[in-house]
């Protein structure tokens, strides 16, 4: 089952072309797994951050930009398990207005113990809800 | 001759992790290759924008983040040309801490006419700017 | 009657201190205003930017952050008219965490030619809509 | 003696008028304000929060933008102390282009200890870097 949220692309996301600025784009790719992590693993980045100490950096992103998305328009995202290794966690995202597709990334992320800034093994409580997803989306 | 430029990691580009915010990341990469762009074409992004009506929209990113760039750190970037296309242009851009690898980036732009939003090849001007750089590097 | 929205404070908002950082909820308020523009003149964005050559400028701009904003808060936001000029438009914003204050800013916005970057009078259909927001907002 | 700084108003920092967008230029003077902090208290941010889990939040900033800052400009800050409270700072930034006015802003800071999140008074030793600064400003 893959998580879909959407954003609309803003003035502030857009460059002086009128379309939105790459950056931003990644920015609202950060945001879509944002609440696929609270979705999926019951805990969302304030209670990682700031009571787990846990983080999930990015080590790996790929991405292609198929057309641009332009101020105005809802820009639907929708998030996958790709791979779950060790400590990493391979996502990857697609982008499409109005059914159109827009961009897609593969984001590979580690969980990180941010006091040590070390990576950590994915606890099972958290392989158990994420493994489904990943046997789910690739089948 | 590969073209170097450094940013300061600031507090606005840093999240609660205390580490640099991948999004702000690819931003400074962005500014990079926009001073690299001024100093090989010979234009600046107002002149292409406003003037010419050219823009280089994103087709492609791949970015490695080695390590962490932490609140305070001076990244020192450079620009590079791998390959020049028709109407693509791919840039190597890496980013360094105090001599230690932090990322390194793959960025594919294509030359785009932007009352039409349509890919445009070279001028032979640019074309013979951008050729020996690309031979430099590669040799 | 006052327009509402709000929007979740997310990571990429938030500093190394772990709260939002002022910058981006100033562009929160201006997303804010970007949903109020759409709903009150009935024209977005994309429609005053791309099709009419009009924008909203920021003139002026007072706020005071009342209370931090933490990631993972609902920022509720409402927009309301204080004054309309020939040109300019006075926006109240508040913005607010479980009830409790966050942040009230005053915004004064231009009704700007794009082309001509001059100031122009707000049309009579557009003053129609915004006065009895305005009258209603401070009766 | 006031503290100067520039920065280029970047690509990224415009909207899709072309100008610079408005929560853009608050992060620029953010950064003039992150300059001036390391050069007159002698601890750059990261000293200050990661060491010593100070910060500086805004609690309110007057801003008003006087003429637009465009893709390509360079935006000359300055800044400057007005007044030194108890635990408060306000401080002056002026931005100019060719040497004429684009914004001034009013931001107060507060001296805050960022594990009980309440504001701490100055210590002496700053209080005596800031004060002949304050003093000299108003002269």
């Amino acid at each position: 089952m893959t998580f879909t949220t959407a954003f609309p692309v803003r003035f502030g996301d857009c460059d002086p072309a009128g379309i939105a600025y790459f950056p931003r784009l990644l920015a609202l790719i950060d945001a879509a797994v944002e609440d696929w992590t609270a979705a999926t693993l019951g805990a969302d980045r304030r209670t990682l951050h700031l009571e787990q100490h846990l983080g999930l950096p990015a080590a790996k992103l790929e991405t292609e930009f198929q057309s641009p998305a332009r101020l105005g328009d809802r820009l639907d995202m929708s998030v996958g398990v790709e791979r779950l290794g060790t400590s990493s966690l391979a996502l990857v995202i697609t982008g499409s207005i109005n059914g159109q597709p827009c961009l897609v990334a593969r984001l590979v992320l580690v969980l990180t113990d941010l006091s040590a800034m070390r990576p950590i093994p994915w606890p099972d409580t958290w392989r158990q809800e994420l493994l489904p997803v990943a046997e789910q989306d690739s089948s």
